[in-house]
């Protein structure tokens, strides 16, 4: 047992796990692009073709060699043969040769010999058939070349790249139909406590349903993961500790709630200790965080696992000062934004509509619901008993009053992180 | 035909077609709470238990009569008879009368009698086993109330909310496992070019692999509906025709794609007004915007079909401003923060790297990276000819240059919508 003696900061817990925790190698697994919305690239994708594969018209028009218009005004027209019609999807049937031209469509391919697209707008057809231009092109005008979009052997995405719908259609441009992706990581999810029934029975007098799996549920989903359910447990050591066991070889992280009492927190540290292994057991049992502070962290089998405790508020900040951002690790995913130092867009900033007293020497996180007046934006504290999930239900985001400060100032601004 | 005339704005087209188009009744499902993260909700759901449903124990400590308390310090402290222990789960086994106390834990239920909780922190027990209180509890300190989270009757959530992870540990709470949600509208996509091949198979020269079904695909699923494939037509008027009749069976919205041709295009025109009926047809038949103008919106069947632009990134800006806000209409969704006027989230404001020129009278949409630099947040204007489907993978997001600007300059202030 490590680092057990007291409880500590939310960035010392951090610094605690990050100095025990060996980061694993990633599974990963292939799928077709139709289901790759938002799933994390294993390997960076290099393109094994030309885009466009040949000279293609950008407009409807006709196909010239440049050359033929230069110098052509209105005054003084390029007069050109039509020769034929290139047809959408298929080589045209002849070259171009000096003083011809051949009606073409946007996306269609140039005919050997032309090297420019003259729009329609600017030409007319004489009675004859004769095309008239009125002014010159450019070679190369009108046209893309080949390579222009993506040329072969370029990388067109990067491993850690979390795939975006346009990503997707460019990966079937070059005909890539499915691509290696790494696993999402699974969380098992195991909730104690000798008060906690399935959520589809009737509670007795002092029971209370299950909440904590659902809401996990979703933020594990949220963040990327697979929720793993693993039950609910009676307040049993061999119980729990069988159910440990269980969720590690099932997942890569496994989170157990419920323990309010101190004698169910006991028991979650004890059976951490007794899985823990070299290195292992509990790294972190209390964070000046609230709420959130009876919250345990530690390794089992060098997997993290996490005692979160019963209240559903308090197990919806553990997760997102812990959870969220391992989950994000273990799924592979580079966010090119907050790599570079862009800040995350899920923020926005309020001001306070009243007072909020915050004790010193812990970091708070409140609920706040957001309101627009007179074009300004306000956070107004949803206030309530911890353990309360209607708080959750009825605020838009979170503030988070950080450890030096004591409470916050109806009109002083904040950071509001909005939930998804 | 109506409104085909000529090119309208943006603001315009989308006045043609709020005026002609009839909102549907939205079509309802049943699902179970555990998949129904982001589901809209249909109905209001209304609680039928009270939570918590029982006077319940927010510390750990001892249930006392406040009365008992009332007085007591350090120096004359009150001392209580410990009675036994409330279980957890349990009933306690007996009531308290004046002078006793009863061990209880964090949720516990408080035994009848008592009012309030003492923490173990502002007591000791003596050698006798008597309990010694230094301090005065007021009625109903450390003790949450029945109905304190939720009353019997009270509405916990309202149609046309969006569920996020809280709301389904809050269904749980109050035991419902299964909601109403609407049915995610689905959208059909149309494929037609003679030039386009689907993307498993080898381009011959002047074909193209299929790039739209896959990014439409993509954004259809992350607008929150659902895609319908149709597959690739050739541009003949009887099979786009027929194509279009089944996606009408099919779907709420249908999106036809390719046709970048004036040839296509007149054709998909046609097909729209043939299916058209009464007040339907083409309404809108050309926008002012840039890439995107040739964009097709009208009504068959009273259900709204669009033809698309066959370039990407035609097909990304038509979504964005035409499809992806009826997709969100037809889902029943309704966005608090939005209808409370407070602005869209996924929008940073950052300064241009570069000028860029826009001809006047069309409403510009471009595609930028972002970059910080020396804590200055940069939009880097993606170039290339419109067409090419990497401008969009290389891009963070898009930038709108309104109708009445010609462009922008250097450093100038814009504001950029991420992609998600």
């Amino acid at each position: 047992m490590l680092g057990r003696a007291s409880v500590v900061t939310v960035e010392e817990a951090r610094r605690i796990f990050e100095g025990a925790f060996l980061m694993p190698s990633l599974a990963v697994e292939a799928v077709p692009i139709t289901g790759a919305l938002r799933r994390v690239l294993a390997g960076d994708v290099v393109s094994g073709v030309t885009l466009p594969a040949f000279f293609r018209s950008s407009m409807d028009g006709y196909a010239v060699r440049a050359k033929d218009t230069f110098g052509a005004t209105d005054a003084l027209p390029a007069y050109l043969a039509v020769t034929g019609e290139v047809l959408m999807g298929e080589e045209a049937v002849a070259a171009l040769s000096k003083g011809q031209a051949m009606k073409i469509s946007t996306g269609g391919m140039l005919p050997p010999g032309s090297d420019a697209v003259v729009m329609y707008e600017h030409s007319q057809t004489l009675p004859d058939g004769t095309l008239e231009v009125g002014r010159p092109v450019a070679p190369g005008e009108n046209v893309v070349a080949p390579g222009e979009d993506v040329r072969e052997g370029e990388t067109l995405l990067t491993a850690g790249h979390r795939l975006r719908p346009q990503d997707l259609g460019a990966l079937a441009g070059i005909g890539v139909l499915e691509v290696g992706v790494f696993k999402r990581p699974k969380v098992a999810v195991i909730n104690t406590g000798n008060e906690i029934i399935d959520a589809s029975l009737t509670p007795s007098p002092g029971q209370v349903r299950d909440v904590n799996s659902y809401n996990l549920a979703g933020l594990i989903l949220q963040a990327g993961g697979e929720p793993v359910p693993m039950g609910i447990y009676k307040d049993d050591y061999d119980d729990i500790k069988k159910a440990v066991e269980g969720a590690l070889d099932a997942s890569d992280i496994v989170a157990i709630t419920g323990g309010s009492s101190v004698g169910t927190r006991d028991l979650t540290a004890k059976v951490i200790d007794g899985l823990g292994g070299a290195g292992g057991g509990v790294l972190v049992h209390g964070v000046s965080v609230r709420p959130g502070k009876p919250v345990i962290i530690g390794l089992c089998r060098e997997r993290p696992v996490f005692g979160l405790p019963g209240h559903p508020v308090a197990v919806t900040v553990s997760f997102e000062l812990f959870i969220r951002p391992l989950i994000e690790r273990l799924s592979g995913y580079v966010d090119r934004l907050k790599t570079s130092g862009i800040p995350p867009v899920r923020v926005v900033k309020a001001r306070m509509a009243r007072n909020y007293s915050s004790g010193p020497g812990r970091e708070d996180h409140i609920r706040v619901a957001l309101e627009l007046k007179e074009g300004e934006l306000w956070a107004r504290p949803i206030l309530g008993k911890s353990g309360l999930i209607t708080t959750l239900v009825k605020a838009d985001g979170a503030v988070v009053i950080p450890l030096a400060k004591q409470g916050l100032e109806r009109g002083e601004t904040v950071e509001v992180a909005l939930f998804d």
